[in-house]
């Protein structure tokens, strides 16, 4: 996908415009039109030499706000094929997320916290929204995490495990809660349990997510969040996470496999 | 504050490690050393030569890495100053919120959804673990809402506003949750509410704030959850909000004042 006359048009319009921080300028008129999809995923962006000539700066100051974009998960730069845009996905925000609780004093414990407020939210909604279709996923996750247990393939347990989580987000049929609570599950998954060393069948605490599917299929608000909160007491368990709860965040986030 | 002997082994170690797409590596190196605080906010960077001599890098591929930590708000270059670590904030977090709610279909009405059941959340475990402080706090705030209301300052509501509720997320007193939603709850509001004309004391549901602090003085989640509830449909009143609820996100928010 190529680039329109109209998105052209302005850029020779802020070519004449352009001020004294003259790559934040230009970054600034690049991302707005991604943005508001006036660049829509995939558009290829002219070489530098055309574009900065269209913006009328030099090729340093266009290569600068490129690279800010890219840092921004907004453009991917293709050894080769040029400068894209970029198809959407929360890879920012989950990094601007771990930034920021890296940065601060919180603890393990702290963001499991944090993880228990909101996925005994996210159960209470799904348990009113959600349709026999999401539940029938959930159960297909659930039976996927026991495979995966038996088998004693770890990987594929976590990756099984972050999937029921995140189902019960989608259940919610709240698009713009799944969006901005997605990376914020996918990062307390990854701080809470992948830490945690489990062996056995047990130490995965499955009748909890066996209990949390069972009272969502009666479309029960107050038995699911009992049993999402039954299933935080149980992650306080295995003797391994001893001594992790009171590390700070990145200690443990960075340590994680 | 200058950077530390120890760091500049890892550098010195990392020139040599230094691989293909070199901007790349140089970028993961300080990030790491950023977020786990071995390079504390306020260090000053060497200059552009030196740094880029001890990583082993040209300065172009140096530039590079430091524009991608700029964009991501880890790093400030002050003209003439040099290049230094932010104090931490979450500046990046909302910005990358805005774009991939920009980005997505979500609309306005979606937005608002997602914000009653955060907020929903938050005003119960506030009403749970509030003290008397935080309660005090709060009524300064709405204190200054209605005067500024009452002096027709539009500019400092919308800031009191926002202080109130943000005052609410405090007092649950969840540090990893307070960070992550803080932007969200900016964003919301934002989205929701400033793109709305008030004009008068009636349209700023002040009955509704009153009745939010009063219950959570009580303690009473139950009470609480209801006042916040009874908020959100007086915010469906405002006969300019008509037609706002529909339109995408993108639209309203780079339309708000």
């Amino acid at each position: 996908m190529t680039v329109s006359e109209a998105v052209r048009a302005t850029w020779s319009e802020a070519s004449d415009a352009v001020g004294d921080l003259k790559s934040d300028r230009v970054r600034a008129v690049l991302e707005a039109q991604i943005l508001s999809g006036e660049l829509p995923p995939g558009t290829l962006l002219p070489t530098e030499p055309e574009l900065s000539a269209a913006l009328g700066v030099s090729r340093t100051v266009l290569r600068d706000a490129v690279r800010a974009l890219v840092a921004r998960g907004l453009l991917t730069v293709r050894q080769g094929r040029g400068t894209m845009v970029t198809e959407p996905s929360d890879g920012a925000l989950a990094d601007a997320m771990v930034a920021l609780l890296s940065r601060s004093p919180v603890t393990v414990a702290d963001v499991m916290d944090a993880r228990i407020a909101i996925e005994t939210m996210l159960v209470r909604l799904a348990a009113v929204s959600g349709t026999t279709e999401d539940w029938d996923a959930l159960a297909l996750r659930e039976r996927a995490l026991i495979d995966a247990i038996e088998a004693g393939d770890e990987r594929a347990a976590h990756r099984e495990h972050a999937a029921f989580h995140a189902g019960i987000l989608h259940a919610t049929h709240q698009p713009a809660l799944a969006l901005m609570l997605n990376p914020m599950n996918k990062i307390a998954l990854l701080t809470g349990t992948a830490s945690v060393r489990r062996g056995t069948t047990a130490d995965w605490n499955l009748e909890a997510h066996r209990a949390i599917l069972e009272a969502l299929r009666l479309g029960d608000p107050d038995a699911a969040e009992a049993a999402m909160r039954a299933h935080f007491e149980g992650l306080e368990g295995p003797s391994s996470s001893v001594g992790l709860l009171e590390r700070p965040f990145a200690e443990a986030y960075f340590a994680s496999p």
